[in-house]
């Protein structure tokens, strides 16, 4: 291997809120040299997440921060171009917390997965058959336990998450409505996603939309905003509805945490059930959550649609763009070609 | 039967939060007879609830409100001194929902049980041994599943449900902390209800008193309360943490819902639960509750305190009492000596 440059994004400042541009600077450096039981991977899609919100904030969270001046945490995709492990070959696919970066020199054991599909994309493995995907099978699944002839509600229900929700509702015979944000997006879920309908959370009267849309209630509300898009869809919850609670988008800062209707009254009169959701519980169930998903994308029973940015110099705006909903589907960076 | 004079408690106005003395009357009229398959019962104790402000509310709820001019809900327990129904013989003791008020004629069918522990005072059949009881029980139990070793906070600690609530999460092998108000209670939930701690919502600084009482975090939390005292508690989850929504005694109105800081990431990142929990979902299980909460209390495992005013005089003003927090234990009013 020659000796190429590493490019790498590097957290510069800890952001109070939702990460911004500024709060990241792209350095070069030589790949390291590999030592035992190491692997070089050349990354060929980086992810971006609206869970990087959570990695880079000091307020109490599932894992350790970013530090300032490492290298950001992502999940990325890249092909193995050195190996010093009889585990691993040159030129495996393979998925992993590899880092917003070119190349990652990490020990063999950090391989998340082996991407063996090869008549799927390569980046489908970050989006729809990786943590999306396995996060709307059992999130929905696991939490929400949908029934057929129930009424299921998605918030950012044309995302890489919420859209794979929808899609697994449906095939479980469920009726589903989806809120998403603007025009396009709304035709998307109706059109792409198959929802029974679509809501634009701008709406005039978003609660009395929710409602119309309703008539016997949420049983199912899979939660990926927080906010006032969830004040209204809690005020029409059926009796005995789960509420998944895994994503905020909506809300700006929880540092302090913002105020809004307390929830109590809502989840005692319906005897209703709130539970947050990570999928890295999941773990020893991905290759179950994966067969099914995969299954479901070959057939066509489940579509995706991914938002790839071009080059690294991308990277550090990313996330800030996720929040101004100016994507639609996974949103990745393609840093290398396949 | 001589025909005695009924007094009864009719609902007057109907309260936006709170109810209050003035918002009922107290009207007396002839006992009606009883019709074929119905029964007179003498009302011995009326039960006095914090759920009754919901009852006597137009706000979405679990049931419809008592009309206005309608004598008020309540379960009572009584002796049966007319029978037309050969289901049922004069001087049994039954409860049912049999309302504020001296004599009830019924249906025999409106029976919800007949008492046969004679070896305990009556007056626990509408407590420990009423849906008091049974609400400890089934929401601890069933909703809170506690394992032995963890930790569980309970509001309301010194209530008629709460005080159950930590004596049977103490009989699982829980580490118990109530939370409750005034130096009076706190005593009572150490030496009475074995709670290793007690605290004082009162304290200065309530967020840090119960981080200190729970250094491993909170694995079940029994919430009567809602509001401030929640706030401070959900900061203090531990990872797969457990809340049980049974009441929201701080909250004066949810006409409409006071704000408070948002629980969503709290959930997401303790990937925790909370529960909205109704006893009335469980009557087909009361059997087996009720089998068990005899059994803890005959043998002294489960002790109980009850706070009994004399006479149906003292009803309209019993339910803003409980909300004063001026009782120790049940509330009951005594309107006729067994």
């Amino acid at each position: 291997m020659n000796k190429p440059l590493n490019r790498q994004v590097l957290l510069k400042a800890r952001p109070s809120g939702i990460p911004k541009a500024e709060d990241f600077e792209i350095v070069e450096s030589p790949v390291l040299e590999p030592i035992d039981g190491q692997i070089v991977v050349r990354n060929l899609f980086l992810s971006v997440e609206p869970a990087m919100r959570g990695w880079v904030s000091n307020v109490g969270n599932y894992s350790d921060p970013v530090p300032l001046g490492g290298v950001m945490r992502a999940f990325t995709v890249g092909r193995v171009v050195a190996s010093r492990s009889t585990a691993c070959a040159v030129g495996e696919i393979v998925t992993g917390m590899f880092g917003w970066q070119d190349y990652a020199v990490v020990d063999v054991s950090k391989i998340q997965r082996r991407i063996g599909e090869i008549d799927l994309p390569i980046s489908t493995s970050l989006g729809v058959l990786g943590l999306n995907g396995l996060t709307a099978y059992f999130a929905l699944l696991d939490i929400g336990q949908p029934r057929a002839n129930e009424t299921v509600v998605v918030s950012t229900a044309a995302g890489a998450v919420g859209s794979c929700v929808g899609q697994i509702a449906k095939i479980k015979g469920c009726r589903t409505i989806g809120i998403t944000g603007g025009p396009h997006k709304t035709a998307l879920c109706l059109n792409e996603f198959g929802y029974d309908v679509a809501i634009d959370y701008q709406a005039a009267n978003l609660e009395s939309e929710i409602a119309k849309a309703c008539p016997n209630g949420i049983d199912v509300y899979f939660d990926n905003t927080a906010g006032e898009i969830s004040d209204a869809v809690l005020k029409n919850l059926a009796v005995g509805a789960r509420v998944i609670i895994c994503g905020t988008a909506s809300i700006a800062s929880w540092s302090p945490a913002p105020l809004g209707p307390r929830v109590e009254r809502h989840l005692l009169v319906k005897r209703a059930r709130m539970q947050g959701f990570l999928i890295f519980d999941y773990a020893d169930r991905y290759p179950q959550g994966l067969i099914a998903l995969t299954e479901w994308v070959r057939s066509g029973a489940i579509r995706y649609r991914e938002d790839i940015l071009e080059g690294i110099e991308s990277a550090p705006d990313a996330i800030a763009g996720l929040y101004r909903g100016e994507n639609l589907g996974k949103r990745l960076i393609r840093v290398a070609s396949v």
